[in-house]
């Protein structure tokens, strides 16, 4: 059913709410804090797996699965970890009738049930490197909870290697990086800044956590992926050691990496308008809808010969869905189809039948200015290059809109300033007090020290003083 | 590397044990009941996931995701299902650092919440039927723990049906358990007798359970997949109604079922031999290794010229690994391959590259009687042959092994003697009393009353009296 939208521009909060509900991305359970994905919602998250799946497994990477649960002791060991998600945790104090001797944590992240095999596998160095990842449910408990966004539970792949030296543990930081930047610009139609966390905003228990940031509708912005450089931390903790070439007796380097489900909430927030969702093409479970139109029998039998033929041939090239239910008006489907993001809607009618024609209407352009005409003979070409089309354009759209929010703040109070409209990218010179002292008069945080940058000496936008990197200040979800 | 393993004849538990972990399917976790499933073992589950989710998708149905946490009064609704379910309960009570007011189950399966929702969206015969499954994990408490067979979490598909009629809901029941039927007999090679579960047997809250159950290489039944129908058990405790074409309000009939990844441990049970594992081609993550053979540098070039020719081509059309590892020695690479079941291996040395052939040994047939020459201009379609007779041999051997294990007991002392030796077959009247009594004096149990078969009048096994159908009577996993 279609359903009155809050208006984006009236209140960016209700509308995005709205519209996952709407939509039928999502739903609220009875659980606290934690959603329902409907298979509209989770087709695109499937698209998401598909995506990511084939690019770890062409580099080299191996499934598995590890418990849901992680003895408490196993995740107090390494002190900056624990100290992350303590405020976080899940706690199973009681399993088959008998309250448990040791509590079992509902895994938040798992890299402390994941090392302790991996202590118990590697060996040598023949065993290296190791780059599994899994696909599964994590919770970490959280107190004000969004569809999608925020959610107590939330699904995700969560990667885990090991590796003989720290550079190629590097090099997998930032190959991964890449594979999240790539889904999320060329899949997901939404640009992102690659670029590393400060040390207050880095993963509990690594060395240095990489990211990529996205600016939302509402120009905040979102952490969409994260790979982090986790150092020795955890192999010293589970003593994670291997016999080199040489026999001798070294720890490994490590890395663990994910994306989850907030990033179909990204999706939404990114693309959507007052009308509902925009799916980029590539992402979209439906590409294009069929909508026939017809007032007399006989111009329905005209019309559905001519769709089904469409849904046979064109069905087997684009995800195509045939709108023939016959209990909606044709413009109650538009707005149905629209508000669920489809990108491309081919309209057919009688005359359209006679003249060997449908329309075609583009979800990415105002109305008047988003219909035309096609050939019947020509529509999986004209189709393809519109959803081409459609897929830059989304981009494109997106590009702009963060370009136009972006400022080049010179002082704290630019900055203020700057990060209640926007993005601000600054020089940080790079000490954690400035950036104490911007979060206490802002409401904003260093998103990130983008990795694409010159480096050029500038002066710090809090304190002044000679700094040599920019970074990305905003508000976030 | 290659372990001795505990021969299946000295100790057949111990040998699954041994091979379940020399193959690297999966290793006991530091959690207590939890396993881990290594990439080995994953590979597996997920050829079963894509044949599954195929199948599941072409019938209509759509992936959804619902909570893993379950308030516990909903889990308390069904009086049947917590009866079920309530010693096998991991149970939540604290999060995010304080007590929680309302305990949280980890859903053992997930009827409860699920419906819960399914009250909420359906309201008309347009919103029917809901064909919705998700795959995910369940935990249920477990004293004894078998890695695949029996653990506390495991990993699964659940899905969830509602109807508008108990017709068209008990026709989703067969045609579900139809599909379960084929994956087991088509992709697994594991022959199942499907039928129906006694109402001891059966799912708690169910008003029936199918099921299909396979022979396992001891002699024992394994339950391998179960579709329920559940009438209108769930639809009344969540007041799941509908209105009618006719403007009726009527309540819903509903499906649930199954299979998990007890179905990776039923592999290995059902195929492997005292070398190790037999996979079969369609299940096998590596469905061909190459094994080059060498003495010298230069042989060494000659062998690997052709062996990296064979993988770009053969490589294309099946699973090929081709084993370079140049430490350690062909005999031992022929031991490991056929320890971890791979169903095809070819043999490449410096003689067969300059005969234009190779050797082509099947992991099903005894040593000796297992090996042929072949072109290599004729490899890929040798290979395929060979590959679809192996598919075909292993169910061919299975079917035959549970023939012979089959007896067909006319009373009860031979129905006591037939359970420790096999499957038993025989006439019940249907009354718990003799199943009771049949359990009491055996240590089977009755695995299902099989759908095909000849409805004849004959005599319980147990009390003599008139009966119609014959069930089968075994010892279980």
């Amino acid at each position: 059913m279609v359903q009155k939208l809050t208006p984006r521009s009236v209140d960016d909060s209700t509308w995005y709410t709205d519209v996952v509900q709407a939509a039928e991305l999502a739903d609220y359970s009875p659980v606290r804090g934690c959603m329902v994905i409907r298979p509209y919602g989770y087709a695109i998250w499937e698209s998401m797996q598909q995506y990511l799946d084939q690019r770890f497994k062409a580099g080299g990477h191996q499934p598995a699965y590890f418990p849901l649960f992680i003895p408490q002791s196993f995740i107090q060991k390494e002190a900056e970890h624990i100290e992350g998600f303590a405020p976080q945790l899940a706690v199973v104090t009681h399993g088959g009738g008998e309250k448990l001797e040791e509590p079992l944590i509902v895994r938040p992240t798992s890299e402390t049930i994941i090392n302790a095999m991996y202590a118990k596998w590697i060996r040598s160095y023949r065993d290296l490197p190791i780059l599994y990842y899994q696909w599964c449910n994590v919770v970490r408990w959280e107190m004000r909870t969004r569809l999608f966004l925020r959610t107590t539970e939330f699904l995700w792949h969560e990667g885990h290697t090991a590796h003989a030296t720290a550079d190629e543990a590097m090099k997998e930081v930032m190959a991964i990086l890449d594979i999240y930047r790539e889904l999320a610009q060329n899949e997901m139609a939404m640009p992102v800044i690659p670029g590393r966390k400060s040390d207050s905003e880095k993963f509990a228990g690594a060395d240095a956590t990489w990211t990529i940031e996205a600016m939302m509708g509402n120009k905040w912005a979102l952490q969409a992926g994260t790979s982090h450089f986790l150092g020795q931390h955890f192999a010293k903790v589970f003593n994670i050691q291997f016999l080199d070439e040489s026999n001798q007796l070294q720890m490994v380097w490590q890395t663990s990496w994910a994306v989850t489900t907030r990033l179909v909430g990204a999706l939404v927030m990114v693309h959507g308008d007052d009308q509902g969702l925009r799916l980029p093409p590539r992402m979209a479970p439906i590409q294009v809808v069929l909508v026939p139109i017809w007032k007399t029998e006989e111009e329905r039998c005209q019309v559905m010969a001519v769709a089904e033929r469409v849904r046979a041939e064109l069905g087997q090239h684009v995800r195509l869905k045939v709108d023939d239910r016959d209990d909606l008006s044709p413009g109650f489907k538009f707005n149905d189809w629209e508000m669920r993001g489809v990108p491309l809607r081919i309209e057919l009618g009688p005359k359209d039948v006679q003249n060997n024609q449908a329309v075609l209407a583009r979800r990415d352009m105002p109305a008047r200015q988003n219909k035309c005409f096609v050939s019947l003979d020509a529509l999986l070409s004209e189709v393809r290059k519109l959803l081409d089309d459609i897929q830059r354009n989304l981009y494109a759209q997106a590009l702009r809109f963060r370009d136009e929010n972006t400022f080049h703040p010179g002082n704290l109070e630019e900055l203020t300033d700057a990060v209640g409209k926007g993005f601000a990218r600054a020089y940080w010179c790079g000490s954690a007090e400035c950036e104490n002292r911007m979060k206490e008069t802002t409401r904003a945080t260093i998103r990130c020290v983008p990795m694409d940058q010159e480096k050029e000496p500038g002066h710090c936008v809090i304190c002044g003083q000679a700094a040599s990197e920019k970074a990305i200040f905003a508000r976030s979800f």
